[in-house]
């Protein structure tokens, strides 16, 4: 993409309304605008790291086989009422009225209408398991929406359920879950730890949330340092192997970790007192298993081997798909602006061109353009006719993990510069050691 | 996918509600779910396909450097005050109001919001021209929803903007978006024909529907059977290009093609008689130029290069993202189900084990499944243990283009059976040779 022709409307002033980083950056850098309170526009840049985010949920969910499809936002107030979770919702539900009258509301969760769908379609102990998800926008009518994206009022959120004839494999249902979202997250360059939790209005026994640590979290967290050396890494997990999934869980949750809603201040106190920590922590997921919570309200039932009618056990499981790109930012930045983790950068890398109109430099810009393209990677080329201060501003601003930046002098010599957002370094090279240095960079991504 | 794990609830009657062939395929292969009336949810297989649809529309409008965004589907009910549509909009606009008792409205389209958004960030024409689009759900509380997703009530859409300085660029970003419609339904296996249309509640002097000839269409279409015979096929267009992309224009909308509302029956008549054609025809999209109808009102300007403050040129354009799934199928089925263009099938073959349980069928199903695979397609195995006649209906319903059936009888002669979902014709061969013969179709997709 040519800078020139990109919708990037970056501000230069901090704006007043924003009082976290994720939401000034985010304002800032051109990815957002409010359309209402707690409801954004998503501008271009916003979108193309959205739409990354979306893509990795996505693939992750489904090496687990879990099933993607949709649901409508609209939703009737029936399937609620027969949860009875129609009168419990409170204020936060948008309720609203078609023109015939009908009660209908702007889903902010989907047990009810998942559990319809399944009902009317599935009624045999052979067509389970089955877990299906969907990334679809959701509504909750906060009192006072704030902090940006991170607690909007329309937000994406993707949303996944189990159904299982035994509770034994509806717990593993859970545990591939928390496998998948530790991938997840940790190709989203987040370190998330998942925390025993509170069941809150959607209810279950088992539940954990997935906690960003950030000064900015609504959260306070007590956990055991030895949480934040686990890494899922990139070994290799079969989805079938109960054994294995349920390894990973006791692996990740053992150690001592909880928010403030389920922390005990006795258990914690055994963890040995050099590695007790508390900080805060933003909530980027859960998971929950209820049981058969919504099939006996709901009448979701299979028949079993022996022919008797039981009910599924179920659990549902959520990823803050929006909300996730201010959880990257306030662990990702410094204070010239954001530091987008490799997994999720909008563009690979900036081409800064320091004298634009400048046949040599012109030239070498387009020939690296050209190149990273080529290779299937995108770069922004910041081809405006600024002065170098204001392209690079820009560009930290933004937060490209690299950047080439391409002058008279250095080419000179026959070199371009490469510079770490991350760590500031830069290194001299030829442009086509360059353009192998971030190839290589994005080859295991 | 192996069919065993995949959720394809198909149902072997025909549903009752369904007045259409589109409705009746969608349900019966198990693609959609009614969830209110006018509302569905997208089962795996639908979504798989609207998903694709989804792409292919971004891979084109990136292709003529229009900038993907996303707006939210809530919008406050102050932005159409101002431009005037929120008192004209009628029982068709789904209005709500918050907790706060603020007015809003679920978006049945975004002209507001856009503008909104350019007046906010740009003000010179320096910035210009500028394309953004987005893919969103929209909301239009038809007072009689029907023909299931063809004429839904919270439908998917493609919604896209210029600005521009002058009538001649937003000209030329409307031609634009006919060669990318062109080609986006030429993608998806559809002759969608330019008609001259009337510009309806959103205005325009230049608007052109696209139809799909059907019998089902809703509209009666008159024209020149010679525009039946003109494709863009995959000639290269310089989108920068003004002169031709106007050249392209003419020759898409030069013939007489017009739907009812426009039809003129003395012009039609100069059609020489043999190739005057009526049919009926389903609207899959449409393209306007308005000029500067909400730049005015809404105080969307910039500054020229002479210093003065003018209203830009605009224009909308869109595509029924959700809609086009039922006019594919309108388009392409039999009495057996849906047949696929290749384009936008969901899975590129269907796998069928005549014997499941036999050692030798399995593992050539298997290995069959295995070069497909590691070839970059999707091969949807049914590996059931279900009979053949089953089987085959299964597949012919959901309409891959292309099976492969394998067998025991066939096996012990080394060969398989490729079946064409089309034509119906089937061909023997060795399974290598199956393998070459899908990778070679799917190759210049």
């Amino acid at each position: 993409m040519r800078l020139s022709r990109y919708f990037l409307p970056v501000l230069k002033e901090n704006p007043a309304e924003a009082a976290i980083v994720s939401h000034r950056y985010m304002l800032r850098a051109g990815m957002i605008k409010q359309a209402s309170a707690g409801i954004y526009s998503w501008l271009p840049l916003g979108f193309k790291i959205l739409r990354k985010l979306e893509n990795i949920v996505h693939e992750e969910q489904q090496k687990a086989g879990h099933m993607p499809m949709l649901m409508p936002t609209v939703q009737s107030a029936d399937l609620w009422r027969e949860s009875g979770r129609y009168d419990d919702y409170g204020d936060e539900m948008l309720r609203l009225t078609d023109r015939h009258g009908r009660d209908m509301l702007y889903g902010p969760t989907n047990e009810e209408q998942i559990t319809d769908t399944f009902r009317s379609h599935v009624n045999s102990y052979k067509d389970l398991p089955l877990t299906m998800y969907q990334i679809q926008w959701k509504f909750r009518d906060e009192r006072r929406p704030r902090f940006g994206v991170m607690r909007g009022r329309e937000f994406l959120m993707k949303d996944g359920y189990n159904f299982d004839l035994t509770k034994e494999d509806a717990l593993h249902a859970y545990n591939r879950h928390l496998v998948t979202y530790l991938r997840t997250y940790e190709r989203m360059g987040l370190q998330a730890i998942p925390m025993r939790a509170d069941g809150g209005p959607i209810g279950g026994d088992y539940t954990h949330e997935f906690l960003v640590l950030a000064e900015t979290g609504e959260s306070e967290v007590f956990y055991d340092s030895e949480v934040t050396d686990i890494k899922l890494g990139q070994r290799d997990v079969d989805f079938d192997d109960k054994a294995q999934c349920q390894a990973i869980l006791e692996e990740f949750t053992t150690r001592y970790a909880r928010t403030d809603e389920t922390h005990d201040e006795a258990i914690f106190n055994e963890v040995p007192e050099e590695r007790r920590r508390s900080a805060r922590g933003i909530e980027v997921g859960q998971i929950f298993y209820f049981g058969t919570k919504y099939s006996e309200s709901m009448g979701a039932k299979v028949v079993d081997e022996n022919q008797n009618q039981v009910p599924v056990h179920m659990g549902s499981h959520g990823i803050g798909v929006s909300r996730l790109l201010g959880a990257i930012i306030e662990a990702s930045h410094d204070d010239k602006g954001i530091i987008w983790p490799e997994g999720v950068t909008p563009f690979h890398c900036g081409i800064v061109n320091l004298k634009q109109g400048d046949d040599e430099a012109d030239a070498a810009c387009e020939d690296l353009y050209a190149a990273l393209t080529k290779a299937g990677l995108e770069p922004l080329y910041d081809d405006r006719k600024e002065r170098a201060g204001g392209k690079f501003a820009t560009m930290d601003l933004i937060g490209l993990p690299w950047r080439i930046t391409v002058g008279p002098r250095g080419l000179k010599n026959g070199v371009v510069e490469v510079t770490s957002r991350k760590t500031g370094e830069s290194e001299e090279m030829t442009p086509e050691a360059a353009i192998n240095k971030i190839i290589a960079i994005y080859a295991n991504l």
